[in-house]
């Protein structure tokens, strides 16, 4: 096959280097910075770059760049793609991204459009610290938008080919509304974390708690501020949410009520240990 | 040397077991609970029981239980052990627990005491998951009490016969306001993390984001009550100002406030990069 892949970055040039060292399929990349893009290639992240001629061959087309610019490529690329072509994007977050795939499914019916979320990430940008090994174990959720069979079929194999651990369904929806809290909110919390004048004063003194607490502060703020607006009204839910249950702590600790504080993390300990099982159970299913 | 353990949980029967493991040291032993101390013995985590006459005979003794009854024991134990003993605790909170050593040491001189908060610990608590590799690379934070040159040169040689990395010295005032934040915070955030509906949903959706800013929700409930409680006024700071950040971040994501947003995030890089090279720095110094 050929695969395009739009975005040199962590995660676009991380695709590539996989498809290009597990697999068969013909690799050609873009970026609008021709520095990534002259990486990319010593990297071998991608055999040679998009042009009007070779995206016309593509059979899938992969768009690795933040959520704004998503939706900008997107838009273009119906009228450049073949007829039966797999158009996925990457977000972390998808109503925005599936909504406008919806919109042009209604118009492009010969074009099939999927949304896909690879859970999979480091604390850094960029196709420097692109990795072979990025999707080793890494589920991958996707979103479907009236997506055939064939076509699905097609990517869950790549997926594979890449060395991902899993593929999940989930609506759009649904995805936005989990990753607020399993992804987004933890990244809120990092970087509040880190903004205490203590941050300082650390070393020696934190057992690896401070070391994991502050750890995905180290984000791209402008992707992350796209990730967060497209999602506000599900993440400004768990920042509450969240907020209210420090109070509470906060409360029980100003009153001294030790029987209170202890079951505040009485409950904690029961729901993290609930989480854990359930988590080990789907593995197992 | 003779070397005495009070508590056999998973702190004090760690030290135990690396001790008996580590050096020709002769360790006695005491709990409260008799089916721990049958484990202890079993995993070797001491050679025999503490009684009145062993007691007096000890070089070093170790009270490895809960803050509260860390001070009980510290009140009977100056006059049951021989001139020149140095007496130790293991608590993760030192202002009390220091407060009540130096009472002590004005009436019994010839005692030495010390202060000592080893940061290691494991999401689980009890003799049955204490390790012999518990502080390989561990820091040990020693808060003195008019400790002489001579007992605290015996007490950092034992420290670093167990495998630590390396001991550092604050008051304890320092430690608590310290600790507040790096460790007891996290256990706050952790605990408060887990209890929103969407904890049961993060299966396949995180990429370890989740898995960090949880871990330690997973507490023993009375030691960690007691610990907060202990250190009410720096912690309620730490907690008053995490909630003031995350307020922030909630503010400029329901404005929308692009700009805003992304400041607040670049601000947390920076943080974050500067707190992790301050700790490279005192690593290497």
């Amino acid at each position: 096959m050929i695969i395009a892949i739009y975005g040199m970055g962590l995660i676009g040039g991380s695709i590539g280097r996989t498809i290009v060292k597990n697999t068969g399929h013909y690799v050609i990349a873009a970026d609008i910075d021709p520095a990534a893009m002259l990486k990319a290639k010593m990297l071998g992240a991608c055999h040679e770059e998009i042009d009007e001629m070779n995206i016309s061959s593509a059979d899938i087309i992969i768009i690795a760049v933040n959520p704004y610019q998503t939706l900008d490529i997107l838009e273009e690329l119906p009228t450049k793609v073949k007829s039966g072509a797999v158009i996925i994007d990457t977000c972390g977050i998808k109503r925005s991204i599936v909504s406008k795939m919806e919109g042009l499914k209604s118009i492009y019916p010969e074009v099939e459009f999927l949304g896909v979320h690879p859970m999979a990430g480091r604390e850094f940008s960029g196709i420097s610290h692109s990795t072979t090994s990025l999707f080793e174990k890494a589920y991958f959720i996707i979103t479907p938008v009236h997506t055939g069979i064939e076509a699905l079929v097609k990517i869950k194999t790549l997926f594979k080919e890449m060395g991902c651990e899993g593929v999940v369904t989930a609506s759009a929806d649904y995805h936005d509304r989990v990753i607020a809290y399993t992804s987004q909110l933890a990244h809120i919390v990092s970087s509040s974390y880190v903004k205490s004048p203590m941050s300082r004063e650390h070393h020696g003194f934190s057992a690896g708690s401070f070391k994991d607490l502050t750890r995905v502060a180290k984000l791209n703020p402008i992707m992350w501020t796209q990730l967060f607006l497209s999602n506000k009204d599900y993440l400004l839910e768990e920042i509450s949410q969240l907020i209210e249950h420090l109070s509470e702590y906060k409360e029980a600790i100003a009153e001294g009520n030790f029987q209170e504080l202890q079951k505040l993390l009485s409950e904690g300990v029961i729901r993290k240990e609930y989480a854990d099982k359930l988590a080990k159970e789907k593995i197992n299913e």
